[in-house]
């Protein structure tokens, strides 16, 4: 059975560097089709393009994206022995969308490691906060794609009380347990709400401008771990990054992105 | 007078979106550029070609580049009211050296702000470690165009005592007194030595796979204050991150970069 994840995100070559995908309904906040889910679909043309799975890659977005068909033209810059660095544009007709730049290859070539932060600490993936239901409205219809968890506490905003932390970590998985890949990874780095919601700043909506994902492994089985933060909100803009981890305590992605604060109405 | 760093980032433009310019000697480490010059070079040619500065861009590097001239090739995508968002590609002749995205527009549109964390304490200028002397050679030639000066501790890798964290911190100025400003952080986002180095890890040089850096601010005057570190070196390849921020305390830049860990000699 092919999952919904691998289902929304299927690119097809068309032409030389040229593939076909539709952007799906039930990946989007408010209509407008998740950031992580886009960047999914062009990272999997990419990928295909240069038969590599992601190793770096940044989108720099131009537009919301309502479902519907696009296209995803990708250039390869240079393919060598350890790296193929390309160049992707995803488009709907001829309006650019999303502009993606990314290196491929191995995400564990081997070497020297030293150790890193430890995962973030989190309860066990059923007693952390469960989306809230349809009655209780609001919910992007993403979620409903997603089993993300919340760590107590950092679901407070949806109830009015926010942490007051600019910080959100939780569990991520497929709703239907199809397993997370690299590509998965992109989906996750931008699927929790952003940690801003959890301060005291009036905002309902953040637009990424540009988000970069480091793939640093495939995911072991399982639920993954993940911590995002905002440590620098100011002028108009934030920072928001994360890592995640796998079940065996491994970190697979980082993730950071610039995005923009829209002003308060009046 | 036009300052060194200003004169060995000049582009010129000589066709639609081609520019051309000379990668200077005196801004390599063993013979090859520097990746934060490399990425000045090529975000002055597309701040150029768009006519905004640089809010965030990413670079990835496809070979180490020796001086020498290069072309830079822009390419709009998408020009807004609030952004412009390019690409470009800097080759020697045919060859790709260097892939960039950039957004380029106002760092600082107005908008909410929090209180985030405060700028790296550091000792003054003049109490931080200045470079070796010629005499104890093995300094980089990037070294002598800049006035970095290192936290006391930052410097032991120096003389084969490494910090045991992988941390680097310290200020930032160009040698001749010519001031930053958003060009010249892409300069200062990479012109420190690696956090690495400051571990017991035996590695001699870390080459860049990707650079991405977001222009928080327009720095006042005076020496920049920094701060460096790499989070995750596992599998042969590691992080580095940073923030750096002016004179009044303002962060206006953050970095991370995704770099290889080559095996040491058997």
């Amino acid at each position: 059975m092919t999952g919904r994840f691998r289902t929304a995100t299927t690119v097809r070559e068309v032409g030389e560097g040229r593939f076909d995908a539709e952007v799906h309904d039930g990946w989007d906040i408010g209509g407008n089709a998740n950031g992580g889910y886009l960047l999914a679909i062009a990272g999997r043309a990419m990928a295909e393009a240069v038969g590599r799975p992601p190793l770096t890659i940044t989108a720099h977005y131009l537009r919301p994206v309502p479902a519907g068909p696009v296209t995803v033209d990708v250039v390869p810059i240079r393919v060598g022995r350890r790296l193929a660095t390309a160049t992707a544009t995803m488009r709907a007709g001829d309006e650019p969308l999303l502009q993606i730049l990314g290196s491929f290859g191995d995400q564990a070539p081997g070497g020297p490691s030293i150790e890193g932060e430890p995962p973030v600490e989190l309860p066990p993936f059923d007693e952390c906060a469960a989306p809230p239901g349809p009655t209780e409205g609001a919910l992007p219809a993403l979620m409903a794609n997603l089993a993300v968890r919340l760590r107590p506490g950092d679901e407070g905003f949806r109830l009015g009380r926010p942490s007051g932390r600019a910080e959100v970590a939780g569990w991520f998985a497929l709703a239907d347990e199809e397993p997370v890949d690299a590509i998965g990874l992109l989906l996750a780095s931008d699927a929790f709400p952003p940690p801003v919601f959890n301060t005291d700043l009036p905002v309902a909506w953040v637009p990424t401008i540009e988000l970069t994902v480091h793939v640093r492994g495939t995911p072991a089985p399982g639920p993954l771990r993940c911590s995002f933060r905002s440590r620098f909100v100011h002028d108009g803009l934030l920072d928001a990054e994360g890592e995640i981890w796998d079940s065996t305590g491994t970190l697979v992605c980082q993730s950071r992105q610039l995005a923009l604060v829209p002003r308060p109405p009046d």
